[in-house]
């Protein structure tokens, strides 16, 4: 990664696919993953969980419902959900299109 | 942080000091930590580096530059600006009343 801009923009770096979620990596190390989830309205992301890393999402842009443990909530811009490592968490469904700026530590 | 509510709006957090940049904490394990800076027109963060820890800085307001190495930029809303592990890296002026999530892994 040494030779990437010092600056992203994210929003110019969202991409979508009509399938499903779209995933874009940003940066990543050995201790850390940053990168977008990019959701057309309707997508989700099924609840999962990693084991020993610690994750949190922040809506970019758009409207989507998250799920961490057993608690859910509809979050938009400026939102920060954490997954503490090991909770089961996901998207349940984007409202619109959504951008999340997602990172893990450590990378997987 | 088991207590904490599942969503923070970053907008909410966000705190000033008249005398220097403020920090607030969002999130701690020994992972991750994530935060924002907060900075009052004119204010800067000294050039730094965290041994062993990669660091990022979105701008989620304002408009400040930033230095990375020996590289430096202007940045804004929606601007990922990365600053790998033993990087030398600060905030030389911000230009307007700017908030930065700030991301450190592992945690300082």
């Amino acid at each position: 990664m040494e030779s990437q801009e010092l600056v992203q923009h994210l929003e110019a770096r969202a991409a979508f696919r009509a399938d499903k979620m779209a995933k874009v990596d940003c940066y990543r190390s050995a201790h850390l993953l940053v990168g977008l989830n990019c959701f057309e309205s309707g997508q989700s992301q099924a609840v999962h969980a990693h084991a020993g890393a610690d994750k949190f999402y922040l809506v970019l842009s758009g409207k989507a419902n998250f799920v961490v443990g057993e608690r859910t909530v509809t979050a938009g811009p400026g939102d920060l959900i954490v997954a503490p490592a090991d909770v089961p968490h996901g998207v349940t469904r984007a409202e619109t299109r959504t951008v999340v700026l997602v990172t893990m530590a450590p990378a997987p």
